[in-house]
């Protein structure tokens, strides 16, 4: 049986925070552990409301460097020593980015307990987990930024019956995924021949951006596209110049991308509910939510 | 008639917020405008939570660059130039200590459309504004801390029959209040004669401290002292050790000022109710609260 995959929304504000939405972050848990997406302001906080423990964070990936993403990481890093974590922390930024987001861990000098080792993202894979990789891919914005895919590995269902029959026992099951065919009493099994490809589950995480074909790519029938969508169609023109998007432009791309489902987030505060974007989104792609903080989606 | 002030908490947390509190900040509102005494993460949405509008900040004062205390200034400047401010804005930071505070202004090289004057704070008057001022004094912490005095200005009042019987009236008043003395039909009029002197009232702050003669002497007769109280007296060793203050401590200094009121504030998340530090404060001084997130006081 596949492991859980817990996504919580922290924040799903737009650059500024109001009353009922902090900024941006989403928490992913996976066996045991927490990988936040991005990291306004407030993060810890917003753990703590919605029992998220932050001790358990591994790494933090970390979209672009303007504020209302990223401020939240110093907070964080600090309460983080103040139990003496030794267990080091992994933060991606965007490559060249790295100088950027340094002043907010360092700025008073303040004792860090643990590492906390700075990737700088290039597309592709960028981390590798027990069961699951994170993969990198640019979007448009105003400065160099990356969507996430939180990908499962791939697995193999094997026929039982046929399993059986043939002699597979113990180890002999994964030394056929990992090559493929093995050496039975002396006869050739091949793997596609007793087992069936099961394609991990997909959580894509796209913000801030103008609709792009890397994440149409990206999110390739993925289980969930969280994406931004901060204006409507009314202020398309607005959209383009601030290189977000609108509700329609972020369904079109989980629409084309063949998403299972769609969560929208990242309003601008002109907005005062939803409605008027998810009714929007909703007219190209049906599946489509508008998330809330504390918004919590088990898969 | 006096200005109202109004004090807001909008964090009351020690170094790690919690579900409850957020970390310190408190806000007094005097004559259309706010000044904020120390800025933690989160501090921006907390005036949102309580209807405080942050384009009216003047002023922020920060008793020291510990990171609790300071990160919330982050996001609060860039959310103030989203909508265009001219309006400079004051900072005021322990004197040696404002290269510190620059990177969280600076870090993303973000484009703020106002100023921010950043002043190094030393003991004495620092700020003075319509009607009040605001005095530093030395603190005992870790780093150069100083708490501060938000102090009306002293007033006169006149005794009206006296006043016109003597032919006061128009600015009369305020060259009397300015010069001690004046002529009026060739008789010296002295001002202590047709006035009674009204003590301007006086909040002060002070955090984070160890119990200190420098917060009696601010503190005299003061309306309201808020005071940091990180511990019970059970922990009074880890409270020396760390430069903080005790329930008893605080309320010792209350005592010693002849403070009117003690708030205090800043309790260790070791503790889930405020109740071991309110009783143990109040048995050294009766008029003792205990702040929570969004407390208001009018004075």
């Amino acid at each position: 049986m596949p492991l859980p995959i817990r996504i919580t929304f922290l924040g799903t504000a737009g650059s500024a925070p109001t009353k009922e939405r902090n900024l941006p972050s989403v928490a992913i848990e996976y066996d045991g552990s927490t990988y936040l997406f991005d990291c306004g302001e407030g993060t810890q906080r917003q753990m703590s409301t919605y029992s998220l423990n932050p001790y358990r964070i591994k790494g933090i990936f970390i979209t672009h460097i303007h504020g209302d993403h990223v401020i939240g990481l110093a907070g964080l890093v600090r309460t983080l020593a103040l139990t003496k974590r030794t267990e080091p922390l992994y933060l991606f930024v965007p490559k060249g980015e790295e100088s950027k987001v340094m002043p907010l861990l360092t700025f008073d000098r303040a004792l860090i307990s643990y590492k906390i080792i700075i990737k700088g993202v290039k597309s592709g894979e960028i981390f590798k987990g027990k069961g699951f990789s994170v993969m990198a891919f640019k979007l448009k914005h105003s400065i160099p930024t990356y969507g996430f895919a939180f990908k499962e590995d791939d697995r193999y269902r094997f026929d039982k019956e046929k399993s059986k029959r043939l002699g597979l026992k113990g180890d002999a099951f994964s030394k056929l995924v990992s090559r493929g065919s093995i050496k039975i009493r002396n006869k050739t099994i091949q793997l596609k021949d007793v087992a069936e490809k099961v394609m991990g589950r997909k959580v894509v995480y796209a913000a801030d951006t103008r609709p792009a074909q890397t994440t149409i790519e990206a999110a390739k029938d993925a289980e969930i596209l969280i994406h931004e969508t901060t204006y409507t169609d009314e202020f398309r023109n607005l959209a383009k110049e601030r290189l977000h998007s609108t509700a329609a432009e972020g369904a079109t791309v989980a629409k084309n991308a063949k998403a299972k489902r769609l969560i929208i987030f990242h309003m601008s505060a002109r907005y005062k509910s939803a409605e008027p974007l998810i009714k929007e989104a909703k007219k190209v792609f049906k599946n489509t939510t508008q998330a809330y903080d504390g918004m919590q989606i088990t898969i």
